[in-house]
């Protein structure tokens, strides 16, 4: 199977972990792209920083620290700690140890010249993504959605701000009145991304961000079209389950764009394809079954089922019945 | 008294916490400014680094690693031990993670825009030398040679590497032919050099390398000529004792370029200001007394003693005897 997944962090990885597990289980060949959101990235005390993709490497990987879902295993945080005293950079974003050597790889080979595709398939390799899913070599691919700097910042009373100051230090609590793309429109999908979804079977949204992660990748030029244009089925697990976000501030970022926090506004938020969004199919938890109805068409795939990712065999579970519907949806 | 330092790492860095021990048991102002060798500068992992400034900052500081001369005391390596396993950078150049937070406040600094000036007095800031050295505020002043990337290059017959690959990983065993600064036709010395070494009284140089640490900064286009130039006394210190180095490798260095290791050696390589030269007057150790007399003329000032920097107080002494040798020259 080909599958191209869109991605923000933690509800992402924890995704596609669970789809990976899936997968391995499944014969024949599989080839897995995840596009990842780079809005969040930076720069902080000289170094590039890729949430969504050291999440992804990490959850993938097996490196990451499960109860917070990110950073790593095991993480100190000596540097920083010493960094404090020179009073620079964010008080509030306190970079780990181990996280750092990552962030300095980056940046050593992103000093070199090359693009944040290469740089990410390098520190990648690292973490042996295929043979930690239990998949032949070649069957993980991990991407940026553009190697352009396009960082999202939010829109305040207060004035505009990066969108991981709003995140990390007010906890998405001061009232955002919208994001911007800053740098987006002379931004270019990352290499490989276009081909990605074109040449997949299944597009699939995880219960990311449907703002501020899967709309940041949607909102790269080229992008959307391509979601729009593929042959591939393009299926969505909603990220609201009875009326909250399972995990992150969903809400907040949608409140901000003027849509309800409930799964079938996120779906229609998406929009169907046929109506010029971007959806086949779109999977709610049990919880949310009544709202299905009034989602459903002759080309508008929903189900309904426990969308609960409480450890790696359950989300496997959710990325098979997802997968399944993405099938009834062709 | 204003006194200006050009100085390379460890010997120019203790050096400098004697003469500031002495000067703090001494009446009246004083402003003394160390200028650093850049030549060993470089971008590892993304950051940069600067050796001989940081030795200086945390050795006037109090943060030095004693036992070492370089380095923070209570030093961990836990980010290198992590950025190892992404296999990239010098495997023989081991970050420690106190040291890489002054790497990254150096690297966020300089990415804002500001030079290396600037940044460097920001980051000695944090160490507050002054007080440190129990002087009023404003006595100390640490500037790089350059804020220019002039890197030193070491002629091998095996190929042209950097300055601390030669140093750290081959211990300068690799028979060096000669030492290039790459890129020093451009450079310029950092802002206020050329004032601190015109508007002072005395010009030290330390019993630092006199090819890689002192040449270096002389080497600067216009800094050996304000040497030249100055009005203030230009002093001196033997770094070869008894015909070998007191500490590092200065001996592989004068090699390379064709001086004989000995005291008087290094004092011929400097040269006399009266006959093309930079000195007014040379320290030598007790041991290389008998150096003495072949160096002495009317205007070639020439003293003997005990130059072993054991502890503070025997390197307080020693300056104390460098600047009245250097008053004796006037």
């Amino acid at each position: 199977m080909r599958i191209t997944v869109l991605s923000g962090g933690v509800g992402g990885a924890r995704f596609t972990r669970g789809l990976l597990a899936h997968l391995a289980t499944v014969p024949g060949d599989h080839e897995v792209t995840v596009v990842a959101n780079t809005g969040d990235d930076m720069w902080l005390h000289g170094v590039r920083i890729c949430p969504d993709l050291d999440t992804l490497m990490y959850t993938l990987g097996g490196a990451v620290h499960e109860g917070q879902g990110w950073g790593r295993d095991g993480e100190s945080t000596r540097v920083a700690q010493d960094l404090a005293g020179y009073g620079l950079g964010w008080d509030f974003f306190t970079l780990g140890d181990l996280d750092l050597a990552t962030h300095l790889a980056r940046t050593e080979l992103l000093r070199r010249g090359l693009g944040l595709a290469e740089v990410t398939r390098r520190l990648a390799a690292r973490w042996d993504l295929d043979r930690h899913a239990g998949l032949p070599q070649g069957s993980v691919r991990l991407l940026p959605a553009t190697e352009s700097e396009v960082e999202t910042h939010v829109v305040t009373e207060e004035g505009t701000i990066h969108f991981e100051e709003w995140w990390v230090r007010h906890r998405a609590a001061l009232p955002a009145l919208g994001f911007e793309q800053v740098g987006v429109a002379q931004a270019r999908p990352a290499p490989g991304v276009l081909e990605a979804l074109g040449g997949c079977g299944v597009v699939m949204l995880p219960p990311s961000n449907p703002v501020v992660s899967i709309g940041t990748i949607l909102g790269i030029p080229g992008i959307r079209d391509a979601v729009r244009a593929t042959s591939a089925r393009v299926v969505g697990i909603s990220p609201i389950v009875g009326g909250a976000p399972v995990r992150g501030m969903a809400d907040a970022c949608l409140r901000a764009i003027g849509v309800e926090a409930t799964a079938s506004a996120v779906a229609r938020h998406y929009g169907w394809r046929d109506e010029g969004g971007i959806l086949d199919a779109w999977a709610l938890d049990a919880v949310d079954a009544s709202q299905a109805r009034g989602l459903r068409g002759p080309s508008h795939h929903v189900a309904s089922f426990d969308t609960m990712m409480v450890d790696v065999s359950a989300t496997a579970r959710i990325a098979q019945r997802t997968l399944t519907l993405a099938k009834e949806s062709a």
